[in-house]
């Protein structure tokens, strides 16, 4: 009989003997192992925090205590444990489950989530309503080392510690973000697992107590004191209690009788508090363990091995393309450096970092820090290439309008994953980034419509004086040949892939390709086509969209991105201020709406962004 | 004979006894006092800098070694001593130098700022491309302890202490960002003032020896810890030693001899350096001394007095209605909270802060967190009113769109100093909200024509079920008549001012009334036009606007905004998704630049933002 079966909430749970916890985390991961392997999903992540999970049911009463996960991605234990057991197979999976905690799915799910490093200050303003309405109940918020790094974290640490508002903060450290973790604090955390330095605590205090002088009120002659035994004594406990928690730890994060041990003692505490443990990711599975960057967010795999079970084509990704012609360009050009945020994987810049270990830069899950690190050093007279998933540039808007375009600086800012993503949802389809960056005076923004022109885009950006974005679609590309010379192409021209009579589709991106089925399947039934790459959404290629809408007097813009300011907008504006506003027009895109997750193709469907939804839209005017 | 002006720049400085610099900085502040009294600007911040500005000059060599200064507006020494003091007359003026630092205005400006905490990342970008080309110069960063509160400081500060890079930053320690600080990080670092802390120091030292229990792997057992001990004593040096500084401080900011001896004992470090002085905002002005946040940003005043030269009318300001507002209903309404980051005063909520202390929060320079926590209250069933500027706002855009909008939590945005604010410059314009708020779905976003307008849209909006934002212009209202009644308005729906029949001009904001003035005109000249106040940007009023425009066939529509992706955009949309396109449409707004500084009447009329801009568009198609 499986013990997992017989939990349906978390009352359920504490019917459990604490013995049978483990019993029970083994069927868990079993069963997490099992549905990701086939349905692919955040694997590591959730096998690091099953314990830990448990341990928070056991102990707490969610959903009368609210429980926030930072990230949600490592929330499959806790889905298994709030009734959606059942439903589990369809994790991640159209009209299933999400890979993400989400309010509108559970009550169990204090917020909802999919960027990182929400969760303290969501959590504080929990707690804080909470308090204000006399509700009682505690508020759990749990953050991974990885997202701490994020300043969004940062603000939440400083007013939460200030608040004195009861909130726990479990900080589960396992070392990692999605790759291994950067940035001094990562360093700094880590310091405390060494059992050697904690044996010379002792000792250092001696050499401290040593090194400090005489006080007074200008403390001067005191400032550059003994930094070696300052250094290697500052803990983790010592920061946050900086930030005025109660800190507990570092315990290691897969003991379930001290985690429950810890918790119930926590409780009892008021103000904020914060317990730091040690979880490995990937825990329990051995291919996951020995490697935790491939299993954090992974296909479908085989159980036995790990291996990958490969599907479809096996062409390179435009993710591919873009770092192996950056690669290509940096061997000709010093001028080149490449800044990710925690992505040198998901950005295809692994390979550019091997190579040009001293031009990369990780700067950890900090979007804003990586773009106005990169404008300074645009002002150096180098080619900084900000390559971060369309979605997790949101995060950066102001950077780029007020520390990059106001002196228009030359940083190219690579967005992938614009469009839809797929499985990962709301949160992370990249279906904005048109709008929000279209209306920032000194930008310039390209979409390729397959992977050599990403690759021809690649070097217009790097060949550009002033800020540029290029923004290309997650997954495989469309099997075209690729240059053998790398050709720029010249800003705001547009190209016309096919003339026709009676309709111009106007797209951009991926949309391309769809716009030419499109033309086809018109033209079978009597519609001729003309077919314009946009290539670029600012500065359109005025005179050549003008000359085409002209001629044939009705027009079908296409985008992969929400209609409101998008590109069809700017076409709109376009036609406005050049009194050519007499043409039937339709715009094809993601109509003011969240895109829920599925796999690409059945929500490109279902969201109206394909061939089809071009065909309906033109039959509507032609 | 002035010292002053006998110095174009660091050489000239360099030439002067250390003597002679008290006297110098002695005609600096009487000269900045002289200035701003005039033209009005950021008093007590620049005043607090003179000695640190003095020193840095001194011992550095700008710009060969470059200086980023963190916002600006603490720049004005620098700018005296950087070949700006002939133009210094000219601050904050109309083509007259800026208000803050700006690399196209002199090759000693480091970076082109006016938002606060992004001097760590910049430097660092500089310190790096430095480095990669073998140039050679320092970098000083320099930041006040405000702005620390925002995460993209953090996040710098975590890259730059890892980078082991040659950046100095210079912490400007007054405990004050514009208003007193807040957080936890805050009452850290004004710990280090207590002598009495200090002279404890020791005695702590004992205490925490003895509560350090046996080590172990697991060291559960020492979870948890005496934390007075440990709170009282941490150091802010401590904290800045963990993440890989050098820290040496704190010194007193205003002893010329002590700054200069540091900085040049500093110069030779080569790894990252923080120098945290104290000073105090407003120094060597006695009024500015006594009332630092009334100086922080000021208008024309009286030298002798401190006081206010009051300048045009007494009509109360869209700010004033807006905090008055916000009170009569919280009031009667006990879910209202408000949340500010840092700016209290500016943003009217001061009177709210002090009836209500438990449901005001004001989380310091973090409009990241200022949302996302302003999330997690509306899901207890709260109703945050969250109010910062409209080109502060800009860097929420990600936490307004994934934390607020994807599950359309009930939050209000009250976006003080939309449109263009004057002397401030392009950096404080904003000129982008309905562009960067209008993609994201689930949003509705107001702007009224006027303050009574502006009282129902407060109400409008804590009575909306999802996230709404207000947004309303820096400055007097109109002077009409305040409703006795607050009622508030349906949403998305607009307001006929005017019915006529050769034009429509639909205005949104402060261009209503620009609009009813450009009808006059306009019918003086055998025009005769509609006037709509559109009143939302989202949801448009459809049918009105329909009807209206197919009664005409000719449209102006005006905004204070970019035109790009705009609210004449979001007509075109519902336009052309109606088959009406067929019209001719001018639209009025800022043309795809950044605007510069100066009175806010000149720069609308530069940038053809005023009745004169609706009628050359009206008559170009009327």
């Amino acid at each position: 009989m499986s013990l997992l079966k017989t939990i349906k909430n978390g009352q359920d749970l504490k019917q459990l003997s604490k013995k049978e916890l483990p019993v029970l985390a083994q069927e868990i991961r079993e069963r997490i192992i099992s549905v990701v392997s086939k349905n692919g999903g955040h694997l590591a992540s959730s096998l690091g925090a099953v314990e830990l999970t448990l341990a928070i049911h056991y102990v707490f009463d969610i959903p009368f205590d609210t429980l926030v996960w930072d990230v949600g991605h490592q929330a499959y234990t806790h889905k298994l444990l709030t009734g959606r057991e059942e439903r589990f197979d369809t994790l991640r999976k159209y009209k299933g489950i999400t890979g993400f905690t989400k309010m509108s799915e559970s009550p169990c799910d204090g917020f909802t989530v999919g960027h990182s490093s929400t969760s303290i200050s969501a959590g504080l303003g929990i707690a804080m309503g909470r308090h204000l309405q006399d509700k009682g109940g505690k508020v759990i918020s749990v953050i991974g080392d990885g997202s701490l790094t994020a300043g969004l974290a940062f603000e939440g640490l400083n007013q939460a510690g200030d608040s004195k508002r009861d909130l726990l903060v479990i900080l589960n450290d396992n070392d990692m973000s999605i790759s291994p973790n950067v940035g001094a604090l990562s360093s700094f955390l880590s310091r405390t697992f060494s059992s050697k330095y904690l044996q010379n605590l002792k000792k250092d205090f001696g050499t401290f107590l040593k090194s400090v002088p005489g006080i007074g009120d200008d403390i001067y002659q005191i400032a550059k004191r003994s930094e070696d035994s300052f250094k290697t004594f500052v803990t983790p406990g010592m920061l946050f209690e900086a930030f005025n928690f109660d800190y507990f730890g570092p315990i290691n994060g897969h003991n379930l009788t001290h985690l429950i041990d810890i918790l119930e003692n926590i409780k009892k505490h008021d103000e904020p508090v914060l317990l730091h443990i040690t979880t490995k990711k990937g825990k329990g599975y051995p291919p996951a363990e020995k490697n935790p960057v491939y299993f954090h967010g992974v296909g479908s795999f085989n159980i036995d091995t790990g291996g990958c079970v490969k599907k479809g084509s096996s062409l390179p990704s435009y993710t591919d393309i873009f770092g192996c012609t950056l690669v290509d360009l940096a061997k000709k050009d010093s001028r080149i450096v490449a800044v990710t945020a925690a992505m040198p994987e998901g950005t295809g810049l692994n390979r550019f970092a091997a190579l040009f270990p001293d031009r990369f830069f990780d700067v950890g899950i900090a979007e804003q820090h990586a773009v106005t690190f990169a404008a300074g050093l645009a002002t150096q007279g180098l080619k900084p290439v900000v390559a971060v998933y369309s979605t997790f540039m949101q995060r950066a808007y102001d950077q780029i309008l007020h520390d990059v375009c106001v002196e228009s600086l030359p940083v190219v800012l690579a967005l992938d994953r614009g469009g839809i993503v797929g499985e990962d949802g709301p949160t992370h389809h990249g279906l904005f980034d048109f709008s929000y960056l279209r209306n920032i005076p000194n930008m310039t923004i390209m979409a390729p419509k397959d992977e050599n022109e990403l690759a021809r885009m690649v070097k217009t950006a790097i060949d550009h004086d002033g800020p540029i974005a290029l923004r290309y679609p997650r997954g495989k590309g469309e099997g075209v040949t690729m240059d053998p010379d790398l050709k720029p192409i010249a800003i705001g021209k547009a190209e016309v892939l096919k003339v026709g009579r009676d309709l111009a589709i106007l797209a951009v991106g991926r949309m391309v390709g769809e716009a030419l089925k499109a033309a086809l399947e018109l033209e079978a039934l009597g519609t001729s086509c003309t077919v314009i790459n946009a290539r670029f959404v600012k500065p359109l290629d005025k005179t050549l969209i003008l000359e085409m809408i002209e001629k044939t007097g009705a027009l079908v813009t296409a985008e992969e991105q929400v209609l409101d300011g998008g590109f069809g907008s700017a076409v709109l504006e376009l036609m406005a201020d050049n009194d050519m506003l007499n043409c039937r027009v339709r715009r094809v895109g993601i109509r003011d709406t969240f895109v829920e997750h599925g796999p690409q193709e059945t929500l490109r469907n279902v969201y109206q962004v394909d061939a089809a939804a071009i065909v309906r839209a033109a039959r509507e005017i032609a």
